[in-house]
């Protein structure tokens, strides 16, 4: 069980996969070792059942058993857990679940169908209160999946209104101008400390570190390069920081695919030995041999720069 | 239990609402109440854990505990439950158990993001082989809500390559000409015979009796009237089926209102003694003094023509 | 020549259909005729080149033709022009020509892409400068269509930016709540005068009256009715207005699906004299025949409440 | 003038900005001087009046004179011209207007609200009729910005109705799979040859190229890289191809971001001397401060590579 979640939180939140076996039932030794993998890849938290994890096809006892095992294992590393649903009723009852389980705060994400500033702001105080005060929060800004699209002043006005939200997952895209404008809302006084992880896939991860942002809470197969990258990008070396990114580049875009980017994902995860299957649950998708000799090549290209991605 | 549905059904299959509690909590004798009071109306069937019926706001055990009790209660009237879900797994759980508690059939609807007739046909091959294609299901083609649109020639499609798919819930609006288009599959030979209710809160059942619907799959709360409906226009009585209709007709369009039509239902089932709160789990919506003032003045109105009105 | 919009207009404004002849040419001849229709139903303004005026397939030259021939036919009687464009120099172009056409004022819709408060009061804020402060404007807040949502707030934030902004066209569904929220910011000064006309084909203009309605903006084809409606609403003959509007209701609900509405429209307007052909330019919708002996059995069973709707 | 557009086209089509004066006027200048820039990048057609070209904010006039102005200047270089329109009538008048101006054919996008094969198939019919079955016509395959998704078995149903339609250009995404059904469609004899140039900003085209295309149609800011790159790959020179390919990847995914794209595409243009000015039309977008030093960033690491973007 670790520390609870605030704004001071930073580094590289790995969104984990949910490792399957092939006839779909939940692999429980490779989640095991896919927490392990993470850690090892430096990764200063871990975010489980969001939806590149395929949350919405688990059981909610499988939910349960999934973050009691990953929070068990992850010791003193910070676990979030996403409870996103339909009704705020599963949201409160899994919030509470996993929160007793030593989860460290929640993630949510607005329901698709939202639309104007006040709706939203008013979903996310109705899930504050259903999830309860107390429990620290991740908003998720996800607007390519989610169809919802939150201003700067719309996250503000949400993290003003709710102490217990600490982080921003931001994941809108293009999204590098508004890391800037939620800064300087920071620095001009009109909001309070928020953490900032992004998503995407880390297609943008070298710049919106120069844009503010406190590292990356994304699913990329090689989360030691995020890590890296988070840490010379902290450390003021700008060009090696590019160079390790740009190298990564051809298979971030490869694997930031909607839709088949999950495959790619697991795929490199089993072939890195972090998994025992790149199986997904069903409704999944699935690389054709063409795809996979894709990936293999795209690999091959990086080992020369990164002996990471040489097997 | 009942007999398991086929392609011969018609008549009122009430959408029925799921009573709740004032804190939220389901409340089993108004589940009950209600379920009599669908039955009393003349519905030929119930339809239960819709999308109006809150479905996605219960948890597993509690959908399947509600389908038990409505199963139950409802004798030998044949009971089709939604099983909706965005993962097969969860969806063949509840379709099983569902069926294993004595269900007449289940009910699939497409999941949002579907785009493109390929997909949309695939997502529903992959939800028979996950209920069992043993299993009597109903497509439901709801584009308003869901976004996803199926013409005739899809509809086709996914019922000449599924025996176990026997009723369409026809919900799209516009929809008369996609009866008569499907009306006309069938007479010309090229699609087997299938059950088709409609849905929309009623709005058009007027002339979908005519354009060849075998009854309605809706919720007003006027199921009585839905039935007398569908009776007389089977009987060629067409003007007093439309007298009757157009009586309702206020209402109905106040009803059908997309986001607060659940509130209005629910207060008139409510005023008709059916379930004793019209209180929604939440996220919900709730009627103004002003909204449940109209209804009143509408019921008034109504009762004038109709004295099932008169409370 | 009329004078220029402002605040205080209530009463009918026709959205005025275009005619077309079979061939997709304009029919300048129905033009005269239809607008001399609206004037004798008792239309308080026009509206033209609307969405359901067909005005996105008209050439430039031709918007500005149909304008000018309407403009100097309507004499005193207000006719707002719809302006919107993908860009704001064509806006602009049309704006500053029809205003020196005569124009009473301008319509301008949000483009179907916008998200977010600040983009949608954002994307005014351009309009306004393009097309000229002096021009008085109709804000059309129609979401069913245009996928864009604003609220109350929003609403209120773009008149007290804009004071040209002297109406709203009213078409959110549901929007009963809508009206009530802008006219409390009215009568707690927290927002200026505004007319609010709505459309939706009328679905809703009997309760949208008593919610504080100043009249209708839409082009159900009998004008008259809605006329007569707000007349009597406005007098305080509830019951009376109510009446008239019930037995028109299944009619509206016809013309007002999505899509093959304009059909009807133009339908039920060639029946009544008012244009030679119900033709749409292409492409467009057409009414099968057993669509068109729905209409003539609605307006058959219409007659016997209503002797304008007898041919 | 130039031969017209057949299945044979192959190469690099740049999508062409529009260049406007800060004052939102067309500048004319930068119009010839772009067009030479294009062909002296090795260029081998041009694809005028693009979403990217800014197209809807153009007057009709404007865009005849910007057809005439660059087929005149492109002689033997094929100029296809973008003719997308809400109403078929406006599509056929420009349609026909470019082809007496010259131009090798056309491309046509569908209307964003399309929904299911038969309707999109039945657009394309009816686009086909408006502008001539003489008018040789490239299919737009856009679903991130039109929102209308086609598949394979759709577009061959497409190029099997229509002989006039001798190029596809794809920008699905992800979209890699799509190009080998279509080719696999072609040798197995089911569908006849087509052109597939690719778009998405090139961000696949390293790729795409393996997977069957023959080019790219886009408008990245540096074609005279994707000529190499088609070249490369088409001579089996795969790493060279992907090295070259790697070296642009991170501007590539900067000026492929929605909505921010053109201004980055438009600002390069201007430091490469193309354009005089990076101003668009409004309503349009600008880079911030920051937006720029990270454009320049990236040429400046480009430049170690390819001398092209050292300025």
């Amino acid at each position: 069980m670790s520390a609870r979640l605030d704004a001071t939180a930073s580094g590289v939140y790995a969104i984990a996969a949910t490792p399957f076996r092939p006839d779909g039932a939940l692999d429980w030794d490779s989640l095991d070792r896919l927490t392990d993998f993470y850690l090892a890849c430096g990764a200063t938290g871990l975010t489980i059942l969001g939806i590149m994890g395929e949350a919405p096809k688990l059981e909610p006892e499988e939910s349960l058993e999934v973050a009691r095992r990953v929070i068990a294992r992850a010791g003193a590393v910070p676990v979030v857990v996403g409870v996103s649903a339909p009704g705020f009723s599963a949201m409160r009852r899994l919030a509470r679940g996993v929160m007793d389980l030593g989860a460290a705060g929640v993630m949510i994400a607005p329901t698709p169908q939202l639309r104007t500033d006040d709706s939203i702001a008013g979903y996310f105080a109705g899930a504050v209160e259903a999830v309860g005060e107390d429990v620290p929060w991740v908003l998720q800004d996800y607007p390519l999946t989610l169809t919802v699209q939150m201003t700067p002043g719309l996250i503000r006005r949400i993290v003003e209104a709710h102490p217990s939200c600490v982080m921003l997952k931001h994941e809108d895209w293009p999204g590098l101008e508004k890391i800037s404008a939620l800064r300087r809302f920071q620095s001009e006084g009109s909001m309070r400390a928020l953490s900032i992880l992004t998503g995407n896939g880390a297609l943008f991860l070298d710049f919106e570190m120069e844009r503010g942002a406190d590292g990356a809470m994304t699913g990329y197969a090689f989360p030691d390069m995020l890590a890296d990258v988070v840490k010379l990008s902290g450390a003021g070396r700008r060009d090696e920081a590019h160079d390790l990114f740009d190298a990564h580049l051809p298979l971030i875009r490869y694997e930031q695919q909607q839709g088949v980017g999950l495959a790619v994902r697991k795929y490199v995860l089993m072939k890195r030995g972090a998994i025992a299957s790149d199986a997904q649950r069903k409704p999944g998708s699935a690389l054709t041999p063409a795809a996979r000799a894709e990936v293999d090549y795209l690999l091959a290209r990086l080992a020369r720069h990164d002996p990471r991605a040489a097997f």
